[in-house]
């Protein structure tokens, strides 16, 4: 190990072997970690080659078990998001993709930072269990052609100790360690094809393009060498994405998508994602035709039937479809108002989504419960005009003190400008 | 913790009160080792500052004890090397500088890698013992002007924990964690001086003249930060320094120097050293003065008394002195002899320093015994003309296994070309 280390730290090239030797000795706890932890630096100084990324990939993904869906005789595709502030679009997304005759094993995560997790929002959900067995997970899958699931234990066990390692250790921030943990868990859900969608700006792990594309390009290429054909958007993540930011609070406005009356970038990035699922499942070879199939589930009624379905299924009350009232609501509204008159030219995602943390909608720590009520519903956003004293945001929350806590970070998160900020792309990169 | 190693990872700075923290708390194990090597591994890559190196030194040093040898009012100086083949300098520097009034209270370590330690050097007298107690050793420096011993376990804690988890983890080549480890240790033996020896070449653990006096440079800041003056000499080792290369050989040569018979490049080394020391002791105010000082403890034989003065004190046969076959001696000797007539152009002394290692004059493992008796003696150097079957070194071996393992290492370490090579200077630099 000692040598092994020492060549990744001299800038030198570790073989498929030593890599496969050191992930499988390491998860055996036979390579300590005081050995894996500097390895880990060098490897943030160094980087990985692709020809280290393919195989510490595999390594990773074989340390544990490997889906088997082969029973599933519909293409296999799932997305990913890196995580940004109002990013529930895995959740209209999921079943509008599923009844146009995708299979969608969707595994996610919980709340990390100032970003939600899928998991938690779906928990916002009376009933509603993302633990499920494998056996569950597969018997869901066939029924209902969706679920929406945590990652099982026994999936990449390897990601997990390493994870740990590495946020104890300082060595989290470096673009091949975190593509090989995302590719290494997204592909032992042994799928037909993958989309990615990489978050930039204030509010995404990744606050510059440069490296975000890096990011998203280190994972298509560790898809493709294990032979899942992968794609990857990169999208603008410089304010919180629709308008919801908090865990029932996104199952509303995931339901609005879901009915056709969502906000334009929140909607508009559930189908650009959609269209990459449809045309990696080889059901539509044209934009357009992927579109059109992706509007008439919205139209015919069936998306929201099948987010129903996998509710039921799941062991939510599925009767939330049609009255959100079943949803947890806050005590308390508190209106954050606008203190002049201009545009919005900044309306910070970081400051949104740490405050939605602190009101009580994320974890400061690990064993922290999340209250799924609170949330913040945001006005106004960049370029909207608004007036002196009109409401940016309204604040639902359940403790005042909570509430203290949250709101300085909220009055500064909007500024107002006297000329109209430059419009930004939402969707900045695609790559295949 | 975490937050430190990220600074430090990202070229930041720690300042002193952290710098403490972290040294101590290793120390007392609550900070583990797997945060500890990624720190070491970001300090390998992003180097330290002067203002971060002389508190990391100092917390160092005051993770044990510090010698208080003020009862001792003549100055106190030591010299120390980074190591080489056939360096025995300290063994007869340290009796002509106490023979000049100056108090060495010397604490060398063991043969490492291809290189022989001094205390295995000096244990090859026999009954010489090299671990003292405190008042032991301060005591026979007292008596006798010097002590020859190893590193109490009471000094420097820190370091022996830091150095083994160096080693195990990829992190021991770094120019500030090589300057603070060593000059903590130093700098713990309460010193009025101190006098570096940094080598240079094939045989030392520097094999760049850039690294070195890099290296050099930074111990001598750290010795002035402590308010110790520190001189540092970079010296060649691009062949064995002297002629013999073995524990007991090494005895024989360094009591030839001490008579005045020593070989030229030693001598030479020998004087620098020991002008170097008694200038740091204002004993001496010109190099002229200093080195005559010096002369004259050889032709009078105090520095050959002085020798036999602590050998005694410390358990040894001061008889050695004067009857060197009381040493011990190998049971057979084998010659190497050249093949062709020319110019010696490279004898190799990393492998003649293994070749010894593998007869038994070293260590492979941590727990070998070291055979006292086997070396060699270099017969012709870099720039000496030898005709076909000259011999170029006499082995002396006790296990022909031994020797059959060494020989292949011996019979390449010598190239003989048909044109002399450029001489190369003994001393390359002197640094204060």
């Amino acid at each position: 190990m000692v040598e092994l280390i020492e060549r990744k730290r001299d800038g030198g090239t570790l073989d498929a072997d030593e890599i496969a030797w050191i992930i499988s000795e390491y998860t055996a706890d036979r390579i300590p970690d005081y050995q894996m932890a500097p390895l880990l630096m060098a490897i943030f100084f160094r980087g990985m080659k692709p020809a280290e990324l393919a195989p510490w990939t595999e390594a990773m993904l074989h340390s544990g078990d490997v889906l088997d869906l082969s029973d599933i005789s519909a293409p296999k595709i799932d997305k990913h998001s890196t995580g940004g502030v109002g990013d529930k679009v895995s959740i209209p997304l999921a079943p509008m993709v599923a009844a146009c005759g995708v299979a969608i094993p969707m595994m996610s995560g919980r709340g990390l930072g100032h970003t939600g997790g899928t998991l938690d929002k779906l928990e916002s959900i009376p009933g509603f269990r993302t633990a499920l067995d494998p056996a569950e997970f597969s018997a869901i899958l066939e029924r209902t052609g969706l679920v929406l699931a945590g990652q099982s234990e026994s999936l990449v066990p390897a990601d997990r100790r390493l994870y740990a390692l590495r946020d104890a250790t300082g060595t989290v921030p470096s673009i091949p360690l975190i593509a090989s943990s995302i590719m290494s868990k997204k592909l032992a859900e042994g799928l037909d094809g993958l989309v990615l969608d990489v978050k930039v700006g204030r509010g995404a792990f990744m606050k510059d393009e440069a490296a975000a594309r890096k990011l998203a390009a280190t994972m298509v290429s560790i898809g493709k060498s294990h032979g899942t054909p992968t794609a990857a958007l990169l999208t603008d993540m410089n304010q919180p994405l629709g308008r919801e930011v908090g865990n029932a609070h996104e199952i509303r406005e995931s339901l609005a998508v879901l009915r056709g009356e969502g906000p334009a970038d929140l909607t508009e990035i559930v189908y650009r994602l959609g269209i990459a699922m449809l045309r990696l499942a080889d059901l539509a070879d044209a934009t357009t035709a992927a579109r059109a199939m992706l509007e008439e589930t919205v139209s015919s009624g069936r998306a929201l039937e099948a987010f129903a379905s996998v509710v039921d299924a799941q062991g939510g009350d599925p009767g939330v479809v049609e009255d959100e009232s079943r949803l947890p609501m806050p005590s308390h509204t508190w209106e954050l108002t606008a203190d002049r008159t201009g545009y919005v030219s900044r309306c910070d995602p970081l400051d949104i989504g740490v405050a939605v943390v602190r009101l009580g909608g994320g974890r400061e720590k690990k064993e922290d419960r999340i209250d799924p009520a609170v949330g913040v519903t945001v006005l106004a956003k960049t370029g909207d005009l608004v007036s002196d004293g009109q409401p940016l945001a309204l604040v639902g929350y359940n403790d005042a003190e909570r509430l203290a806590a949250a709101r300085p970070l909220l009055e500064r998160a909007w500024t107002i400008s006297d000329e109209a900020p430059a419009d930004r792309p939402l969707v900045i990169g695609e790559l295949h």
